[in-house]
């Protein structure tokens, strides 16, 4: 039985015009500063990048796929390896999610029973299993510094009972896995689910506290609903969780989702849209978005965007990207990805600072203001 | 009409039992040491690698394929980014080849007259006609250091006749190549073709020298033809050069092939082999050759090679190696082309110090020694 600890969090500064904060999280591989953007390093490596390019790029704690490194290479290779810090050379901060969320959309026939998820690798059909108990000892075998509950996922859109009975059920998950933790001192997330339903939320928000966690995660959004259901969900559920508390919105999402998570009170982010899009060649500017493709790139001489100052805006033109990028070079997917990445984490070392400064509100005008400018000035 | 030039080439240390010898060529781009590899960037990029990866492996010259950079983007775009060099952020020398091998090789309905050959674009079929002349404006616009000449490519077997032929319009085009220069400062070497005849090889090597060049290469060896075949060709061309220019091998090849090629008086060697079998998952070590997806690495520790000191082996373990590999993770092919690359130029420069230690003999028979290690025990 898991005895309620104190919060790893320490709030710094909070806004006095909106739920925007900036406080730091300690974990047993160093501290990290909110808001915080993760990067999705799925299998043991962040796609693209290398663990220099990621620290020079600003990433403080990244994230990977329990579900995926389950299946391949497996937890207990890695706990061999000394934990994915010592298998990948990493050796700043981990959130490890629970498999969950990929089990449902990756996997095929997950069966949900009480005791567990049953269902097949989406990579060879093998039979698989895994309960709440299990996803904690896997992410214990895989010695990420913060892990999360086993949770069911709410397809979009869902009945009331539909909802009702499945946040329940990550209920009953989440008190499971806070009892099977083994005190190696690796922080443990609830996950409040409830669907577009603000008052099973609240409910779920209740139940998680009341095992106590932490840190509080926000699972089912952005599945599909509209921006602005997503965003009354968050303004539904943050209120209701504890403030000494980090607050996780999972798997969002755009820069622009990042800012409103921000203003209403969210701490950390996690997000494979800044590396997908840039092997699909969509690069994140201030001023908007650039496809790198576009003929108009050909012979332009500026860096993708002309206030950032990561490697790839240092040293390359977005005529020499459209040419690696048409002609399927590895190093097109490295510069856009090391460009992207740092897009997203100097946005949230940007709000951190605007925070502090406690000019959040003008940020965020200015941040839609800069967007407004035509694709073809950007 | 090009005068005679000073030898950019400067002779360091000869061994006292063979060809082998140690110097340095000088460039617009400075100054590299010989003997040497460089590796092949077609397309303004080396395959899965940066420019600052290049510099720490140990990279002192690059190579950049006129025909694809000719094609796309095109060399006028590229002048107006301060050549290759600018185009592609890299500072230090780089060689670029004529088209003829690629003319050849990639392109369909090649038709070579007297004045040049006429060629299909293998992208998208455009016709397209490159003269001696045009391969050195190309070259020009592309800004490399050293620029060679156009050649025809002899295919293997090839009667001689065909042979004969075929070398006497490569030196026709040499002497056009030759007298197209506008001064700017490249350096320009001619190729010796002359098929498996050695005669022909004699001959092609006279006339190059009649004309003048900055150094010499050996061109249409490593095409199909027996290791045996190819050595004894090497054999006979490279005494007829004049031993004050270096002398280069052009498209070769394996570990072996370099130490060979060295010991037989070779200074200049390219290959895409370490980036291409990089890509697919083969490794070459001192001890021999890896296939990092073989089942028995699932669970090593070690490195690739105890004996290297590249970033891969510092910090990567052969397990996680093979697991992103197998997993078709982009750092996979970084990883594997940076460890690859620097063991081709690691190689090199442990044989100039073996030249200059006079020693070249002793470390050939170690070098073939060291692999024999069974492939279990690597
Ligand atoms: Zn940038
Ligand atoms: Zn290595």
């Amino acid at each position: 039985m898991q005895t309620v600890t104190e919060s790893p969090f320490t709030l710094l500064h909070s806004s006095s015009q909106c739920r925007a904060r900036c406080g730091e999280v300690r974990t047993l591989h160093g501290t990290f500063r909110t808001p915080v953007f993760m990067p999705v390093g799925t299998l043991g490596t962040v796609k693209g990048v290398t663990p220099e390019n990621l620290k020079e790029l600003g990433a403080q704690i990244i994230l990977g796929n329990t579900y995926h490194l389950f299946i391949r290479p497996g937890h207990e290779l890695i706990r061999s390896f000394g934990g994915l810090h010592g298998f990948m050379n990493w050796d700043r901060p981990i959130l490890t999610d629970s498999g969950g969320f990929q089990i449902f959309s990756l996997s095929d026939l997950a069966t949900i029973t009480e005791e567990g998820a049953a269902f097949r690798s989406h990579l060879d059909g093998s039979k698989l299993f895994l309960s709440p108990e299990d996803a904690v000892h896997v992410q214990e075998a895989l010695g990420s510094d913060i892990m999360m509950v086993l949770d069911t996922c709410i397809p979009y859109p869902a009945t009331r009972d539909e909802a009702r009975r499945a946040t329940a059920l990550t209920g009953r998950w989440a008190r499971r896995c806070r009892e099977a933790q083994s005190g190696t001192g690796q922080l443990l997330f609830g996950i409040v689910q409830g669907g577009m339903y603000p008052d099973l939320r609240a409910e779920a928000a209740r139940e998680l506290i009341d095992i106590g966690f932490d840190g509080y995660a926000l699972g089912g959004l952005s599945v599909g609903e509209p921006k602005e259901l997503m965003l009354e969900m968050l303004e539904a559920s943050v209120p209701h969780l504890p403030p000494e508390y980090p607050v996780y919105l999972m798997g969002v999402g755009t820069p622009e989702d990042l800012v409103e998570g921000v203003y209403r009170g969210v701490d950390m982010f996690d997000c494979v849209m800044p590396t997908r899009n840039a092997r699909n060649g969509m690069l994140f500017t201030s001023r908007g978005r650039l496809v790198i493709k576009n003929s108009c790139y050909r012979d332009d001489r500026r860096p993708v965007d002309e206030a950032c100052n990561c490697y790839t805006c240092r040293h390359y033109s977005r005529a020499y990207l459209r040419h690696l990028f048409t002609s399927r070079e590895i190093l097109a997917y490295q510069l856009n990805s090391i460009h992207n990445l740092h897009y997203y984490c100097q946005l949230m070392a940007d709000m951190r600072q605007a925070i502090a400064e406690d000019r959040f509100e003008a940020f965020r005008s200015s941040f839609y203001a800069l967007r407004e400018t035509p694709q073809e000035e950007r």
